[in-house]
C-alpha cells in the first residue's frame, strides 16, 4: 500500500482489541495518525508509552474530531453514550464502526445518533484472548480470523469496500451479513460457550464434597480448557449477555434440551447413543482445523509448565 | 536411578497413555524390558516400529506373564475381561495397576480377579491430549500433572511407595485418595466438562438457522476451545460415562441448576449478578495457572495458522 488507507483513525477505547488494532495498523502503515481515547489517565499513559496512539485524548469527542475512521472499541453498554457524545464532530464522508460482539444492540444504540453523510458500518472481529487492557494487544490477533461487517440496508458500497480492505490489511477475512444473523451465529459460537464456561467454573467453586484446591489440582482433566474463556473481561461479557438476550436464550434452550437427552442416555446406559454422538463431534473439530481456525497440535500446543523437568513440547505434532 | 525400577513392565493397551508411559520409562530407564499387548496387528507393528515395546504380544496373558509391573491402559469397559484373562499368570509380589478415568468401576471389575499376593493399586494420571493411538504418545505428557492412586484398604505400603516413585519418575506428582472420592472429583474436573463439550458440539451441528460452515468459520469466538476435548477417544469416553454414572449425574444436576439460575439472570437483565459471577471466575483461572496446571500465555499460546501472514506468536506473553 503506497499511501495510508486513512489519515486519522480514532480508537475509542484502548483495551485488547483497540491496542491490537493499533499494532496491526502500524504493521502495515494503514493510518497516518492514530488517536485514542481511554477513560482512565492510566490507560492513556500506557497507550502513549507503548506507542499505540500518537495522541491520547481525555474525551471521546476530542479523539473523534476530524477522524476519517472512528472505531468504537468499548463495551457494548457504553457505545450509545459515546455515539451521542461524538456525533456533533463526526466528519461527512467518514466511517464509523465498532468491534462489539453483539450487532443488533449497536444498530439500536448507536445508529440513531449517526449524522447524515457518515457511513455507519457495525463490525465484529471474531478474535480475542482472555487477556484485557492496552498491554495485552498484538499485531497478529486478527490474522486468519474472520471479521463480520453488518452494514444497514442502503449503506454506501464504496465505504463497505474501504472498511473491508482495512480489515483485510489487518490480517482478517471479511464476511458481510445482517446484524440479526450475526447475533444468532455468535450466540452459538461464542456467547453460549462463554456462558457455559462461566457456569461450570461457578458450579465447581460451590461444591461441598470437592474442594477448590482439588478442582485446581486436577483441572488438567478438561476443566482448565473452560477456565481460559471464563477469564475474559467481565464488563464486556456482562454487556454481551444483556444485549443479545433473545438469541442467547434461544441457543441455551437448545443446549439444555440436548443436555437433558444426553443425561438420560447416561442414566439408562445407552452405550450406542453416546458412542455415536462422540464420534460425530470429531468431525467438527477436524473442520475447524482444516479451516485454519485452530491448531492441530495436541493440547493446543501448550508448553509444559516452566521449571519442571522435560518442559519441551511434544515431539510428535 | 542406578538400576531400573522394574525388570519387566507389561503395557496392556498401547494408545496415547500406554505409548506415553513407554516414552517416559525410556527417558529415565525405569524398566529393563517393556512388553506390550494391543488388540490389532497394526498397533503391535506400530509399537515395535516406534520402539515403544521390546516385545509385542498378541494376547494380554502373554504380555503380563512374568511381569513385575502390569499396567492396564485400555478402555474401562474391557479391563474386567483383561483381568480375568491375565489373573493366572500374575506373579506373586508384582504390582497390577491401571490408568482409567474411573476408579470405582476398576475396583469392582478388576479387583475380584486379583490373586492373593499381587498388589492391586488402581491409578489415574490426570493428563492426556485429544489425540489417540500409539503414535500420539510423548515422554512429557505426565510432567507436572497429578497422578491419583486409589489403593484399597489394607494395600501393602511398600508397594504403594514403589508405584508412587514410579509415577514421580515419569514426571508426575502423586496423590492418594479413595476410589469413591476420585470419581466425584473427576466428575467435575473432567467428566462433566467433556460431556458439556460433546453436547455443545452436538447442539451446534443440528441448528436450522446457523449452518455447520458458519459454526466452523466463527468458532474462534470461544466454541473451538470446546471442540478440542470433544475430539477425544469416543470408546474411552463412552466407558467413562457408563461407569461413573452416579457422580456424573450428581455434578450434572448441580451444573444444570446453576445454568438455570444464570439463564434467569440473563432473562431479567440482572447486570450485577452476571458481573459478580464473571469476576469470580477469574480467580479460579489464576489458581490453575499458579498451580502450574495451565499456561498463562494468551489463547493457550496457540500459534497463528501456518501459511497466513504474521504467523508469529504474540510478542507479549
Amino acid at each position: 500500500m503506497s499511501a495510508p488507507a486513512f489519515e486519522r483513525v480514532a480508537l475509542i477505547g484502548i483495551g485488547l482489541i483497540g491496542s491490537s488494532l493499533s499494532h496491526a495498523m502500524r504493521r502495515r502503515g494503514l493510518a497516518r495518525t492514530i488517536v485514542g481515547h481511554a477513560q482512565t489517565q492510566k490507560t492513556r499513559d500506557a497507550a502513549l508509552r507503548l506507542g499505540l496512539v500518537d495522541q491520547a485524548c481525555a474525551t471521546a469527542r476530542e479523539a473523534a474530531s476530524g477522524a476519517d475512521l472512528v472505531i468504537l472499541c468499548a463495551p457494548i453498554g457504553v457505545c450509545g453514550n459515546i455515539a451521542e457524545e461524538i456525533a456533533p464532530v463526526l466528519r461527512r464522508g467518514s466511517i464509523l464502526t465498532d468491534v462489539g460482539s453483539v450487532k443488533g444492540a449497536i444498530v439500536r444504540d448507536v445508529g440513531r445518533f449517526v449524522p447524515e453523510g457518515v457511513h455507519f458500518i457495525p463490525g465484529h472481529p471474531i478474535s480475542g484472548t482472555e487477556h484485557s487492557g492496552p498491554e495485552s494487544g498484538f499485531a497478529e490477533l486478527f490474522d486468519g480470523r474472520w471479521c463480520v461487517l453488518t452494514p444497514p440496508p442502503g449503506t454506501d458500497q464504496a465505504a463497505i469496500d474501504r472498511l473491508s480492505a482495512f480489515w483485510q490489511a489487518c490480517g482478517s477475512q471479511v464476511e458481510i451479513m445482517t446484524a440479526e444473523h450475526h447475533d444468532l451465529v455468535l450466540a452459538i459460537t461464542s456467547h453460549v460457550p462463554h456462558l457455559i464456561a462461566y457456569n461450570i467454573v461457578n458450579t465447581a467453586r460451590h461444591l461441598e464434597r470437592v474442594t477448590d484446591s482439588e478442582v485446581i489440582k486436577f483441572s488438567a482433566g478438561g476443566f482448565r480448557d473452560f477456565t481460559r474463556i471464563a477469564a475474559s473481561d467481565p464488563v464486556m461479557w456482562r454487556d454481551v449477555f444483556l444485549n443479545n438476550k433473545e438469541a442467547v436464550l434461544e441457543m441455551l434452550g437448545r443446549f439444555s434440551e440436548d443436555l437433558t437427552a444426553l443425561q438420560r442416555a447416561i442414566r439408562f446406559g445407552e452405550a450406542d447413543t453416546l458412542y455415536k454422538l462422540f464420534v460425530e463431534a470429531r468431525a467438527t473439530r477436524r473442520g475447524i482445523i482444516q479451516a485454519g481456525q485452530d491448531t492441530a497440535a495436541p493440547d493446543f500446543g501448550r508448553h509444559a509448565p516452566a521449571g519442571l523437568a522435560g518442559g519441551s513440547k511434544p515431539s510428535k505434532p
